[in-house]
């Protein structure tokens, strides 16, 4: 039976002093969790067709770099809505390109099964975001009663389809589907959700390389690349080992030679561990988690969290959103931090956007 | 340029008080280790067809454990040999079931190319296991001046060989092939090596479960497994993250719920980290690296480094083998360690029958 603890609110969006309830037994790190559930969608939408396929070492000017507003703060704030603005830029730039130089147009198609209203905001924001670039969407949306067969169908003829470079199948889909077969029907060189084990496989060896990376975790490391966060040689936890975030997050991590530790459900003491970090990245879905004590000071954070948190009495839509980090107090420790959202969210998008072009790129050696 | 740092010799199989010289800059753990690739050929002989394809949670008796002999010592030694042994027992009375119920007898198909000695002792070793225990083993023996289609034709006809369910390419190759290319031409089915990115990945993902697991790495799993370790919820430190060794033994200590960190040779005060650790597997191939003081009293040694040290003023044969840890030094900390040699060397090629027998259970569908 779970009990009650109250603790402050510290999410940057709320009054201060405001208190939330979160269940003694969930400041544990579950397992499986809701809002990193919640979040495959929004994780499907970007990959990298190989490492290094978009300039991730590019600095912003240290101008870029914002101090929290709350005067207490020194942390600086990353900015992933304006560095996720930036590389769309950049890759409408690189289409348009392509499309002068040889006349290929990339293109993504999305498998939508079913009527969940999240998934269809989703795939519209996907479409929305594919327009703004020039990426040509197709969009198949079958009903909740289709077989796995019919999936497995539209799947075959998006793989056999030379105008299509990627191919999202948007999560969940129905119970009656084994999800498994659907994804691995997909075929590796449009992959660009990078969700494959053959994909995941070669992030985790060495002198391999994959064909896509799963979105969000690369968005992590590009930011910490976009702001010049040396990865090399540093202590960096993740909390959380899901096969959408924590896990690949920490292969890409390790890649970079950084020392690397995964936090998850199972582990004991976890603030100790983290508090050795020079790198966060915090993926567990458990709002406000992370507190400034377990912050190691001048660590760099990296905020995959986005939970919905209730207000009704102060807001009309009845929830905010807060990340896994207490944002207030982890400012007042550390030197970098993601706000949610505006942080990582915005950059699993733009990871997808580069994962299909990068695709075309590949299938049509335009470099 | 390297300089020289005097450090004792803390290994058990020489006298105390001997010295030997390790350049300074080899106290890091290096990239890629010589010794560890001298394991490859080991590590080639033997994976798991699934996690659990052998009873690993039967625990020996605690009359097993016996104490490290020096009087100063308290740990119990996890002894490598007698677990091999039963294993390869076990695996010899379930190829007698199986030949018995089904007339299936299985087979392990070997592809040697080129005339290094040290390989042809690995394959002449594996072909002797296979007697043993009875599985039936092919060897393809190709001069080092072959072409890597030549190799890749063999692969193709073992691949399509029904009496054959397990095929190894003995690394390393000569270095006019793409060993990459070679080893991705085995089938999946019969990759018993585990070393097939398709395999590494089903291992990192949670919910996936690999066809073979390597068989190095297992093999120290095992060894905590029969010996009654506890890996849930303990910190694991892996020292070393090749693909055959520190990479998939970190993720098989996650899938088991440790708190895993994988420490290499751009981690900085890797002591630090280690003395950390309740369970600690050392991959370095660095002889004796692994001291004393960066050991947690109680912890847990599994030792894969097979180092050989420079003896030839005391044995005829010029040297001695060694792990990376001071076994001397680890006795008087730890709560067990595996001995070097003696240890896990010889459950590799234990995994090894083991995987090539599961493969065949599963082609015949063989429970």
């Amino acid at each position: 039976m779970a009990s009650t603890l109250i603790v402050p609110d510290c999410s940057s969006s709320t009054a201060a002093g405001a208190s939330c309830f979160i269940p003694v037994n969930k400041i544990r790190i579950r397992r499986s969790v809701f809002h990193v559930h919640q979040q495959i969608s929004i994780a499907r939408w970007g990959h990298k067709a190989s490492l290094l396929n978009i300039d991730t070492r590019r600095l912003f000017s240290p101008m870029a770099l914002t101090v929290a507003s709350n005067a207490e703060t020194s942390a600086k704030v990353i900015d992933g809505k304006s560095v996720a603005k930036h590389i769309r830029e950049e890759i409408s730039t690189e289409i348009s390109r392509m499309k002068e130089a040889i006349g290929v147009i990339p293109g993504l198609a999305v498998v939508l099964v079913g009527d969940r209203k999240d998934s269809a905001t989703y795939v519209r924001n996907k479409k929305k975001a594919c327009d703004d670039v020039g990426i040509k969407s197709y969009e198949i949306h079958l009903s909740e009663d289709s077989t796995e067969q019919e999936v497995l169908k539209y799947i075959s003829e998006f793989n056999d389809d030379p105008s299509i470079h990627g191919i999202l199948v948007q999560l969940p889909l129905p119970r009656h589907m084994n999800e498994e077969n659907v994804l691995n029907a997909v075929s590796i060189d449009k992959d660009v959700d990078g969700f494959h084990p053959l994909n995941i496989g070669r992030l985790a060896m060495r002198g391999r390389e994959p064909m896509f990376v799963p979105c969000t975790p690369k968005g992590c490391i590009v930011l910490l690349h976009r702001y010049g966060v040396t990865i090399k040689g540093k202590r960096a936890v993740v909390i959380g080992r899901s096969n959408i975030v924590g896990m690949p997050a920490a292969l890409l991590l390790q890649r970079e030679d950084a020392t690397v530790t995964i936090v998850h459900s199972r582990t004991k003491n976890p603030e100790e561990i983290v508090r050795q970090a020079d790198i966060i990245i915090s993926a567990a879905g458990q709002p406000n988690m992370v507190r400034g004590s377990w912050i190691k000071p001048g660590a760099v954070i990296i905020d995959v969290g986005i939970n919905p948190v209730d207000v009704r009495s102060k807001s009309p839509r009845g929830y905010h959103l807060v990340g896994d980090v207490c944002y207030e107090e982890a400012c007042r420790v550390a030197s970098a931090i993601t706000p949610v959202p505006g942080g990582v969210g915005p950059m699993t998008i733009a990871m997808l956007l580069s994962n299909t072009l990068s695709s075309a790129k590949r299938a049509h050696n335009f470099d």
